[in-house]
């Protein structure tokens, strides 16, 4: 299987296309390495990604760019940033990615358990997590050709214990739950799911 | 107490504002007509809306713009209707409104049941509520003052017949279970609550 890593120079993405690898050809996206560069906040960009890229099977996303801070410093402004990186650059791998994936491929797209359990600092995050579990059911129903659509939405993950602080009583999610995760909704049936990795 | 519903000239926004205003002074703000003229896409705007509003105790927005439309005809054009409109220009409102706001005040936004039960043709409007009510538990718990936040979410409502085709085996919500719905957030203790009027 052709799998499409976006976001594959992060602590997520690097982990699962090194797991995926083993088994299947991986096309690692990153912002500034990779296979290939890709910055999914510009929509040219993306579209140069998948002319590069050709037709593939799978496309993994984990490029979550959101603002992290305190309430009082939220302005349009930092809120952007989560709403043209992890909202936008996640919906336009979708819209411009189905056009090159093939028939019963997957989109597997990133959001987060602050969804529903939210934590102080990330409101930004909490929203684009919000609007990604919302678009993969919606976009399930409506894609073509067996495409299929998910989310995987962890809370803080083991590999990054920078923000342990930030999530008190939170049980950090491995990164072999994470990979299962993401295996589910890559080699599995579903579609329209979001999957918390626990 | 002192109300100001943006929207107010929309189906929704007519509905509560003309059943408030037996008890309350109601600032009706539209995007072409009402009290105070407004564009929620337009951070100006909504800068110039509130330096006239001035100091309020309950915003109400009923305000939600998204694309409506076949899913291979959404590109990210399309689908920045929804996240400049119902998404960003919600969240702009609590933005700014929360330096205009008297404490105890409440914020009550519009989001909507396709975040969990999605329709085709409406994947901008559920990814728009989805981070919508995602939105409204994370800065419940940030916002200070004893200033509170809730969306309401229905599903398609009685008086707008015309949507009817779109929600099949949906059950019209009646606008006096809309209204509660808001009483309940504007009235009512609760914050970070999403409220699904039946």
């Amino acid at each position: 299987m052709k799998i499409v890593v976006v976001g594959a120079t992060g602590t997520m993405g690097k982990y699962l296309a090194d797991a995926f690898e083993k088994e299947h050809e991986i096309i690692r996206v990153g912002s500034s390495c990779g296979d290939i560069q890709a910055d999914i906040t510009s929509l040219d960009s993306i579209e140069n990604l998948f002319r590069q890229v050709g037709s593939f099977d799978a496309l993994i996303s984990t490029a979550g760019p959101s603002y992290v801070g305190p309430w009082k410093s939220m302005t349009d402004k930092e809120f952007r940033k989560g709403v043209e990186g992890k909202l936008m650059g996640q919906v336009n791998l979708v819209l411009v990615g189905q056009r090159y994936i093939n028939p019963k491929g997957s989109f597997t797209l990133i959001a987060g358990a602050l969804t529903t359990d939210p934590q102080r600092n990330f409101a930004n995050a909490a929203a684009a997590n919000g609007a990604i579990e919302a678009f993969v059911r919606a976009a399930a129903i409506e894609l073509e050709n067996g495409i299929r659509i998910n989310a995987v939405s962890p809370t803080v993950i083991e590999d990054s214990p920078q923000y342990f602080p930030y999530f008190p009583g939170e049980v950090p999610v491995s990164m072999k739950a994470l990979e299962y995760g993401f295996r589910k909704s890559v080699f599995g049936p579903s579609t329209g799911q979001v999957i918390s990795p626990r």
